[in-house]
């Protein structure tokens, strides 16, 4: 510790060495932590965990840690927290607003070896999990349970990231955000200490072997409703990492519907398809999810698929639940699109015939980046009240023509959030300056319409400034001193979102 | 202001004269703020504004404004914060902890005068309203809009004091809490600055002379999703007055369902119940209420409304729906009650049959007062996990006997939560012992079953140990140095939840 003390008088990042990378004794150090197969400085692994899936550039940590239990996770914040040492947690990298880039260096923790579900209480609909555990990998354990998990942003991401960033996704309209769904956090705060944001753990009593460490609390499985206190699980979803590490959620699951239909149709115009929208949210349908692509996307998607779906605004829609009731979901939403002018309305209710007529929405990602060989593709989201969604969707499509981008929108639309995909060739610094030219004007048309500038995304790197006119002075000065309080020395995910 | 200032040297309420009450030059200038017909230092008026309708001791604020905008609440609370006097904000004064008592004398701003709905987009589900404005005044409001707000904590409460607290009840099991339904609040810091939770506001454009006040902006109507930076709403809702005055908020609202369906059944013990219950739940019935009451209660129904209910655990049920999925939903909760050996399923589809048959539930609070003439109820609340519920329900009425308590229990079976309603003699020093030593035992036994001390209530006054024992060391640490942040010299309606 004296060793790694004398480190910590070495310049603006005193635990690096004089050459490059951090010193030796800091990583000794963190070897003796977490076990020397579970450090790695090798330039291509942290080049791995420097980037997610947007176009962000590269910046990697000094190091890479895969602690094993939360007690390791706890141990390794202290270190960095005692030797000033920056703190990046890593799930799965799927973000898409350069949540992991290590923009100050220090070490990334890559929580995925804790990959436990450490509870299932199928008769109180809840489940604990670890952060290696991914949306998918959950839904497989509880198939016979007759439960699931719904919040589904499309990539298989880890649960406890999708809580640190606040996912939602299709099925948001019906069941919520993560928001919504997270019942109970453990939290590593910056040095070390851990909280468990909706009541304290009970000791666990399994081998002693297990991935939690021997002398940690389980945590409480957490009831549907609390008014104890301070929303403390309310202020670490979506706080991207900046505030702690999450090493546990507890998450609310959901009876499997009994049935699922899915449906699509063609629109004459933005505005018709989302009429349709409002107003089969204002006849109560409980829709499950009710996706917009405009007509950019269908083509991109017809020539990706080879499929010969109308080059119009459609909707895809997906029913949840039983028999009877079911039919009456279809009917009255299809309906209300033929009032609304929609043509080729076609449902499918069998598995297969449902992801043949959602082929279009699953592969839209890869449809556009097939429009330009050699491209990549810049994804940037905004929220509106939906009464303005079709002014800002129209606005969007001549911003994209009068930048000379091809882009294409795609949204949650019961929500009023959407995406837009652009995509873009990425040795073209002038190309891409207009995607972001077009990224932060479309954020400021949102805020003109009073919506927010990201659904779902998150701030990030790209849109702090754009937090800044969304949240105004007293916003901001409060978030600043939410995490001066939670993180004094600036250590967790620094650069991001403030 | 330098007399004011003069006066801040005075004993440890600095803005008390030498004699009993503030100092006239305190009144003074809150009279040159609000308008003399707006302050009140009357007895009487003190004392109703010094307890709410829970057996806690009536502490009354030495003055009693009222605002008749934002500006004026902004300008109270840096007056109060520049004089360090204590601020109590008050709505309707329906809270059942004590969250209104001044325990340390002080201002308490009577928000009623702000009674405006500021703003109904009834196509993005959304209404703005100030703290004036009740769920009922509401609802009355919406009534041909094909809109409702659906969170009903019984009392006809400020729909603004009910996100203070985290109101929720008997629809939280379809619709959520206070807490999944605010989309935006608009709160004064305890030093006079405005804060929008959930992004800024637009500036006014109507009449000056509006309840707004001429220079403040409006505040945005919220989106449903946003992912932009930590959640400040989260963090305000639930908060009990605690970090700031809540002088609007955004609430979301639902399409008015097609039809509604009531349903009663009794049960042979709780345990087949709260089974039933677990079961409804499972089969993704969409059921808008389940609330359970005990025999004790049901008896106590039948004396006082002259009814002939079983006395036995008994459960009411609501179904919101259309046509023919409501007829699904009852005969799909009928199968299961009796499967569990329910008897007397009965239902009932027009509104005046419907209230003929929730009559029990709804004058369950009358009846039990009913039981002893002279008395007053005393209410607890804890949640558990819903598997936890038969058990600790069980044990409770066991308590209550051993106690020599009158009390019965109704409840959000759907949640996992309950009250314990209990009648007691006021002047009985002895029996009101008794009855806190109870309502202790069973947070503490909510605790040991992994469930929380309050689901809805809140902490006020009478809670604050549990609170402790519930969330730990860090837990209550952190939320200190939330409120520390927030309330840096502890104005705002000290000595509850902390």
């Amino acid at each position: 510790m004296a060793r790694l003390l004398r480190a910590a008088t070495w310049g603006l990042f005193p635990w690096r060495g004089y050459s490059q990378g951090p010193c030796k004794d800091f990583v000794e150090a963190l070897k003796a932590v977490v076990g020397t197969p579970h450090v790695s400085t090798a330039a291509v692994v942290r080049a791995q965990h420097g980037q997610d899936e947007s176009m962000h550039r590269c910046q990697p940590p000094d190091a890479v840690v895969w602690p094993q239990n939360v007690d390791q996770v706890s141990q390794v914040a202290a270190l960095c927290y005692s030797q000033g040492v920056p703190i990046i947690p890593f799930g799965t990298g799927t973000g898409v607003e350069g949540g992991v880039c290590a923009v100050q260096g220090g070490v990334c923790i890559n929580l995925t070896h804790m990959d436990r579900i450490l509870e299932l209480n199928a008769e109180d609909f809840s489940v604990v999990v670890q952060p290696g555990v991914t949306r998918k990998t959950l839904n497989t354990y509880l198939r016979d349970s007759g439960l699931w998990f719904p919040v589904d942003p499309g990539a298989d991401a880890s649960l406890c990231g999708m809580a640190a960033t606040g996912a939602s996704g299709t099925n948001a309209v019906r069941y919520g955000t993560m928001k919504d769904n997270v019942l109970n956090l453990e939290v590593v705060l910056p040095d070390g200490r851990l909280l468990h944001t909706a009541g304290r753990g009970r000791r666990f009593r399994g081998p002693s072997s297990c991935s939690r460490g021997t002398h940690l609390p389980c945590m409480s499985p957490g009831t549907r409703k609390s008014a104890a206190g301070y929303n403390l699980t309310g202020l670490f979803v979506g706080s991207e990492g900046t505030l702690g590490l999450i090493t546990a959620t507890t998450l609310r699951l959901y009876p499997l519907p009994e049935a699922t239909v899915a449906a699509t149709c063609a629109f004459p115009s933005v505005q018709a398809a989302v009429d349709s929208t409002v107003h089969i949210l204002q006849a109560a349908v409980p829709v499950a999810r009710i996706e917009f692509l405009d007509d950019v996307m269908m083509d991109a998607c017809n020539r990706h698929g080879k499929l010969n779906c109308s080059v119009a605004p459609t909707l895809f829609l997906e029913f949840h639940g039983s028999g009877q009731a079911l039919v009456e979901q279809v009917q009255q939403a299809e309906e209300i699109a033929q009032h609304n002018g929609a043509s080729h309305f076609s449902w499918a209710e069998k598995a297969e015939e449902r992801s043949q007529l959602w082929a279009a929405r699953h592969n839209a990602w890869y449809a556009m980046l097939a429009l330009r060989p050699g491209s990549k593709a810049y994804s940037t989201d905004v929220c509106v009240p939906i009464s303005r969604l079709p002014e800002i969707v129209v606005q969007s499509k001549e911003d994209l023509k009068a930048s000379g981008l091809t882009g294409a929108i795609v949204g949650h639309v019961g929500d009023g959030n959407f995406h837009c995909v652009m995509v873009v060739n990425p040795d073209d610094a002038e190309e891409l300056r207009r995607v972001k030219a077009f990224a932060e004007q479309l954020g400021r048309r949102a805020l003109a319409l009073h919506g927010t500038c990201t659904g779902e995304h998150g701030i990030g790197l790209g849109k702090r400034q754009l937090l800044q006119e969304e949240v105004g002075a007293v916003g901001i000065e409060t978030m600043r001193q939410l995490k001066a309080m939670l993180d004094p020395r600036g250590l967790m995910n620094p650069g991001k979102v403030l």
